[in-house]
């Protein structure tokens, strides 16, 4: 047993979907935050924004983004991490530099500033009780979410926090075996019965049966990639986020 | 003052890049990969791969990939977290599925899931005493890394992390105010005043100082722009990142 506090709360990570109506404190936010922006950035250049969403109707206006998943509107905060070279680059320009950004790997640059930073932040949450939800959605309607959160030049969302006191906790979702995603020294290409045998509690799991009955399909992999995340949808969403990265001004 | 020991360790984060010999137990890493695995993740698919490389040979060769900073050969473990539809397209293959990978975003609902167990990782390591160095050339030079790793179709490398025992802990670093890159319910453009305001006190620190005098330049803002992050390498290295991602699948 491990009696490590912080390792402990890791281990217990669940993404919490309904959240009592208890709203979170001004002073509260403000310590989380602080404690989010702790995280490496890159040269120090914090090349994120994140934006705060409390009122009712423009969480809203975001809950359509979001395929109108309950918690949009329900949760007391909806919080959009973006990756942001607008200030860096006010900045340069202010003191006559270039800051050199408009190209993808500024883009990416950002993007993983906004997402150690939110993942810091989801940490931070959770030692203080709250419990949060990742919405991958984010990317799919980026456009709209920009434009709902009037983001400018050089500001992108990348991903999206719903926030708030648990109403209820929900069971532990399974993983994959450890060794399946990690390799030592360098990448092991696995044979295809190993590759099964990685999917095969997943695939056991009542709840998956469940749902391969429920959308008649012959198996998970089937009910993932046919019904969940599928390559109509992917290759749309595709070009609806580059078109939005050329937009807000990253060239590909 | 507060007492949340999780909130504390994310408040003490400094990047490590000093190690002793001390080297990682097998135990201990396992312990560290189970708990940074339970971060949120796309549709619970974990589109990552986490790849340790400890081989002094290897870590040799991926050194200059990293600008030949001298953690990467020093640190006991470098830690390469990859974006990874290698395994899942696998998966849904042998079950007759379309995974409908080889898009752009694919590729970006991989670097999530990657970023997010990254940090998670980073998390769990300090909790154990644990120093972290995130090394952000990895998306400048991820084609090399790619060979140097064996990664295979659909597997791109996002961010590395050097890992060890701490030899020293550097001061902890500046951060820009709160209120710069927190926003209230939609995106707050700032007059140019309050941007250069913004980052007034990075740019009276010592240290700052001396580097614009070092690099003859006016200002922070040119030492940035001009001497560590310039256009000329972004836009090189973007080429190059968008090149690896087409030569491993992901089309944009």
């Amino acid at each position: 047993m491990n009696n490590n506090v912080i390792i402990n709360q890791l281990n217990k990570h669940v993404s919490v979907r309904t959240y009592s109506e208890k709203t979170i404190e001004a002073d509260l936010l403000n310590e989380l935050m602080s404690a989010a922006c702790r995280a490496s950035t890159t040269g120090n250049m914090q090349l994120y924004s994140i934006v705060v969403t409390s009122d009712q109707r423009l969480k809203e206006e975001l809950s359509p983004c979001h395929f109108n998943q309950p918690m949009v509107k329900q949760a007391p905060l909806v919080i959009t991490f973006c990756a942001d070279y607008n200030r860096y680059n006010r900045w340069c320009e202010l003191n006559k530099a270039d800051a050199g950004c408009g190209n993808f790997q500024a883009f990416m640059t950002a993007a993983i500033d906004a997402l150690l930073v939110a993942q810091n932040f989801c940490i931070a949450a959770e030692a203080h009780g709250l419990g949060i939800c990742y919405l991958g959605t984010t990317t799919y309607n980026a456009a709209r979410i920009s434009e709902v959160l009037a983001l400018p030049e050089y500001v992108v969302p990348v991903t999206t926090l719903t926030v708030g006191y648990p109403l209820n906790l929900p069971e532990l979702t399974d993983r994959l075996p450890l060794e399946s995603v990690v390799h030592y020294d360098t990448y092991r290409e696995d044979d295809d019965e190993t590759i099964q045998e990685y999917y095969s509690a997943k695939e056991a799991l009542e709840s998956s049966k469940t749902f391969v009955k429920e959308n008649n399909k012959e198996n998970l992999a089937q009910v993932y990639a046919e019904v969940r995340y599928t390559r109509a949808n992917f290759e749309h969403f595709s070009r609806a986020y580059t078109d939005l990265l050329k937009k807000q001004g990253f060239v590909l």
